[in-house]
This record gives C-alpha cells, structure tokens and sequence, in this order.
C-alpha cells in the first residue's frame, strides 16, 4: 500500500498523539460526569481541566467554555434572539458575512427574515457595509469568521468588534478553522462569543465549545434542554472523552502556536512557489489578503474541481473542493460566488490545508502530480484517467 | 487502591471491550466523512456500518437512523411541531408521561403551553388517561419512554401506540435506558421514532440516534442546521469514533440479549432478595411492574440518598440517587413524586443499576455494605461516617 498524502486538514485534521492519549485515558472512566460517586467525580475532572486549557487557549475564563458536540452545534447555540436575555435592549437582527460556514448561514434560531448578509470584496468584509446595516438602530447579533475555511483570508475582526460594539451590538466569532493557526485572544479580538471546534485542531470529532467573553452574557434558550449540563448551557451527558482530547489538543496548539504557523507558512510559500512556477495561469484565491498560513485554495484553468479530486485522491494525495460540510455537494462554493469569481473558474478551485505534521515532502508530492495534471490538461486530456 | 464496584450502568455503562477497538481503529481515520478522497470514504464507511448495525437492533431500516451526539439531542429533534411536515394534518400539542427524562419533559420545540404531561400509576403509564387526552381532537405527538431510568418499570408501549394510531397522532419512545435490557422491534412496539443513546449501552459517550420507522416521516426543521449531514436530519461532522464504537456496542447487545437479561435477571433476584432479607423495611419502588432485568430503586426509612451514596462511594461501590442527569441536583426524585411517593421516603432511595460485566461479588459486596449501614442507621448513627 503506498503511504497516503493528507493535506485536507480544514476538513478534518488527524488526530494529535497527545489529545489520542488523553482520549484512551477518559475512555477508562465509566462514570457519568454528573454521578456524585468517584467514577462521576473522576469523569468530572477531565472536562473541567479540559475547559481550563480551552479556556487558556483564548485568553477566556473557564466558566464562560460551554462544550458542544462541535462548531456546527456551537454555532447553532450563539444565535439565537435571546443571546443576551439579561439586557433591556433584546437582539432583533442577526448580521452574517456572505462567506460565513453554512452553519451560521442557516441563522440558527432567528426568524429567515431576520437574517441579512453582508458582502465581501476580495474575501474580506465590507466594513463600511456592516457599520451601514448596524446603523438602522436595532439592537443586531453580528457573526463573522475569523478566518474562511475555504480561502484562509482573516477577517478584520477586532476593527468589526469596535464597530459593532459602537452601535450596541454583539459580535460572534467563528474560529472553527482559525485555532491553531493564529492568535485568538477574546479580548484583544473584542469578540462576545467565540466557536471552537475540537477536531479542526487536533482533538477528535464530536467536541466544539461556545466561549463566552463575559459571564453575564446568558443564553436562555439553550439549543439543547433537559439536564442542567454545563450551568444550564447544553444537556445532555458530556462527551469525556472527546472533551479530553479538546483539552490535550487546545493545550498543545496554544504551546506550539508561534512555531506551527512559521512552519505551516514555509509550506505554504513552498506549495504556492510551486503552483505559480508550474502553472502560471493558476489563480490563488485571496493571495493579496492576510491568510491563515495552512491553506491555498487554488483554480487551474480548464479543470473541474472533482476532477482534480479525485485524480489526486488516485495518486494518494487527499486534497478538497472547497469545503467538506455537506455529503455528496457538489454546488459551486458560495463563498467565491460572494468574492465575485467566475463560476467557470470557481468549478476548478481545488483546497490544499496543511497542518503541524505536514512535510516539505507532501507538498513536493503534490506539485508532482498537479504538474502532470496540468501537462493532461493542456494536452486536452481527462487528467487522472490517462494510462 | 481498593477494586471499585461499579453498579451505575443506567447513568453511564463502562466501554465495551469491542466497542473501544472499533472506537480506536475508527480514531486513526483523519478524514471528514464527507470529504470525497480515500480519508473520506473511510470514515464515511463506518458511519454506515454502525448505521447498520444500530438500524438493525430495532428491527428498522439503516436510511432511517439519525445520529445524533447523544439521547439527549435525539429527544430534542423528535420532539417537534414539524415532525411530520409532509402531513396535511399538524402536530400541535405534545403529551410526555409525568415520569419521562428531563430532556422530554423540556418539551423540545413546542411551546410550553402545547405541552402536557400524563399521569402514572405505580410507575405505568395511565392509558385510560392518554386516551382521554387524545380524544381531544387536534393531532398528537406523544413521548413514552420504553423503560424508567430511575425505576426501570416498563411502559406499556405496543398499547400505547395502538391508542395513539387509533387517534392519528404519533408516538416517539425514549429507548435509551431500554436497549440491552428489552427487546426492542421498531415495528412490533409501534413507536414511530425511538431514541437510543450510545453510552448506556457500552458505547462511548458522544453518540445516540433518533431512529424513524418510516423515511416518509420529514422532520422538515433539524435541530442543528448547516451541513448536509445525516440526509439534511442533522448537521456537523459525524463524531465518526463514537458512532463506530455505538454500531459496534448495538451489534453486541443485539446477539447477546437474552444471555444478559438472564444474567441481570439473576443479580437482580440476589440484591433483591438480599435487601429484603437484611432490612424487611426498605421499599423497592415498582416492583410489582415489569421492570427492566438490571435496575433496583430502593429506600431504606429515614436514611438520606445522599448519605447513603457518599457511603457506598467510600466503601469503594458507585450506586446514585435516581437519575444522574444534571450537575448538583439535590432535588427529590421527579419519578418518585409522579408515583405518589411520600417525599420522606423518596428522599433515601437509591438506584442500583447492572449490566452484563456485573458479578454475583459485586452484588454482594453491596449487600455487605448495605447491612453495614442499615445497622448503623438503626443505632441512630450517620451511616458511613462512623469509626
């Protein structure tokens, strides 16, 4: 069998050692975390040191982490109307950046028509749109990512932050795809609510968080109801062992952050070097914007996303077309139709995201096989399926 | 360190040794199950193995499971005015028995208002009630759990949906505490949707399902929205581990249910008989019903739950008071009251709850413990505390 070439860590990032032991660990607890005997108090343990490095990692207190199932459910959990239940002044509005994950797009739990879009220019957004949407008077619930998962571009965040903080408003952050791959610092980035996903980073799926910037902000329709889990923020019996590895992962990511991003941008310099030199006509999505240093998203001319996919996914080389959020998708990305490119060229845009454990060597095997790709391409080829 | 007795299983069944060794060969697979290169497929194929394996325990159909991040979460995407969308005729109120887990008794997404509660008789649901309530006209969706998680009676749940199809609505069963311990047949029960949770029956924590008896059953508004997944039932990526250790877990108690119901049946008889023996005043709640094999509630007059659980606990043997499904909760028993129990009495019953790695010595080892304590308890000392 030849060794596989994994380079789809926005989708789905492989397991960290430390956050697989942490995981085996908690798996040997039998008890329910909310069991009064040593088994529950044992289980207990390991998700209040896991909320402690979650915690850390964003610059949060530990009380303000509520653990969910992942950033999809973290996300559904922010927004809602009654985010802010303890305040005179309810939220009537939620504002979403046009490239937000389709999980904040979907609006959660306001009204359809409640629910506005804010544009982009070259993947990063309108600021001046957004003060304009804010500037209608009613109270509004803001929702940006700090970085796409699609394209890697950061969003301006800590300057939205202000804005939406100068009209009353309250700022959500999803940072899903973010963590680990630059500074989070609630406070700095000025974000009232900030999602995390555990399996984006290292821990396994089946974990997120919702972090909290101030303990007064209180959700009183929690998405999920019954058990007073997580001071009354999400029932249902905690998820130990994937809430271990979040922890073990959060802990890791935040020690090795400044040597991650160095090595994951001199990949990322190396695979784009590559890329332009082989294909000049290629188009880098969001090059001239600040980007997360793991991940290019890349159109060659004349191909079709799927394609590609699957020619690179022959070669042992895992690659995506755009996001992996919905099985069997196969619609255009909504996040370049919102920069404004051609669907014709969006159809070819194919994502490489590196992570910690990437080698100079995967990306060297992923030029070799876009080089040829290309050559079929031109040579008029269905590039892939040659003999 | 002593050997700890662990006799908790209905707030947390300890991992299957199958089921960690799917849950570990599942951790290995990076990928995102709905990525479309080899990483993806992967983890995508034991989504559907387990699916079958989980369909296959009821008696149903794999397309129709929805996995979900625990019974918990099931509850709450059943538990909707939408839940049969493609009906010309809606839902519109919701009847829960007065004895349900916390997550039915929250009512999902009807309005409080819409939301009613059937009484019990020795811990039975009253059908004469249901019916009464049913003949009210307006469509129905009706909760009943299959089994009490703090008593283990059995609910009368093939009558109950009969009564239920009689009058057009629609019945959903909590099967959570119910799997392993009961034969459960999706179509012999006459449950429309049924909800399983992983974690009680040897799975990891961080998986359950809400499993349809009929794919035209639409629930036309998932509780978590984004992505595609689960065929639009349910978004975010699929906890892949845990959802491979619940199919693993599910085929296991599949091929050995009649061996484990004898052997709990067996540990059963010898607690019962053993507290019966040592202390003729303890009351074991509904034991006249039929009650599932694994699960003993029982007072000892004028004890404290709390005390005599702390006890236990430093005798090394995990028992609770009732359900273990919130953090902190000292509250008398939801179960008891609905059953007419005197809240003094109420207040010193515990639960004892086996499964299939149990021991006689683990029974007697309780018993011995038990004695110790009634002794004490009838010297007028705190049990537990003494010298």
């Amino acid at each position: 069998m030849v060794t596989r070439c994994y380079l789809d860590w926005n989708a789905s990032a492989p397991l960290r050692e430390s956050a697989r032991d942490a995981l085996h660990a908690a798996l040997a607890l039998p008890g329910n975390p909310s069991s009064v005997h040593g088994e529950g108090r044992a289980a207990r343990q390991v998700i209040e040191q896991a909320r402690g490095a979650v915690a850390a990692l964003v610059n949060a207190d530990a009380r303000n982490v509520v653990f969910t199932s992942g950033g999809t459910e973290a996300n559904a959990l922010a927004l809602t109307p009654s985010i802010d239940a303890g305040s005179k002044r309810p939220i009537v509005r939620l504002l979403v950046s046009a490239i937000e994950h389709p999980s904040v797009l979907a609006g959660g739990r306001f009204a359809p028509e409640a629910v506005e879009r804010i544009a982009v220019a070259d993947g990063v957004i309108d600021l001046g749109v957004l003060e304009q949407r804010l500037a209608l008077g009613t109270r509004v619930l803001v929702s940006l990512m700090a970085a796409n998962n699609e394209t890697g571009v950061m969003q301006p965040i800590a300057q939205a932050a202000e804005v939406v903080h100068r009209h009353g408003g309250l700022l959500h952050v999803d940072a899903a795809q973010a963590a680990g791959r630059m500074t989070l610092d609630l406070p700095a980035l000025g974000a009232d609510l900030l999602t995390l996903s555990a399996h984006k980073i290292g821990g396994a799926k089946g974990a997120g968080a919702l972090v909290k910037r101030d303990d007064a902000l209180h959700i009183a329709d929690p998405l999920i109801r019954g058990g007073g889990q997580e001071r009354g923020g999400r029932a249902g019996t905690e998820n130990v062992a994937a809430i271990a590895a979040f922890g073990s992962a959060a802990a890791a990511i935040r020690a090795d952050l400044a040597a991650d991003v160095r090595h994951m941008e001199r990949l990322r310099d190396r695979l784009e070097a590559g890329i332009r030199k082989a294909t000049p006509q290629a188009v880098i999505f969001g090059a001239n914007a600040a980007r997360l240093p793991n991940t290019t998203l890349v159109a060659m001319p004349g191909a079709r996303a799927e394609t590609l996919v699957i020619a690179f996914d022959l070669d042992g080389v895992a690659v995506s077309s755009g996001a992996a959020c919905s099985s069997g998708k196969v619609a255009p990305s909504h996040v370049l139709a919102a920069m404004g490119v051609e669907p014709a060229l969006a159809r070819g845009a194919i994502r490489i995201s590196t992570g910690p454990a990437t080698r100079e060597a995967d990306i060297d095997r992923f030029l070799n096989v876009w080089q040829r790709l290309a050559k079929s391409l031109s040579r008029g080829m269905k590039p892939g399926l040659a003999a």
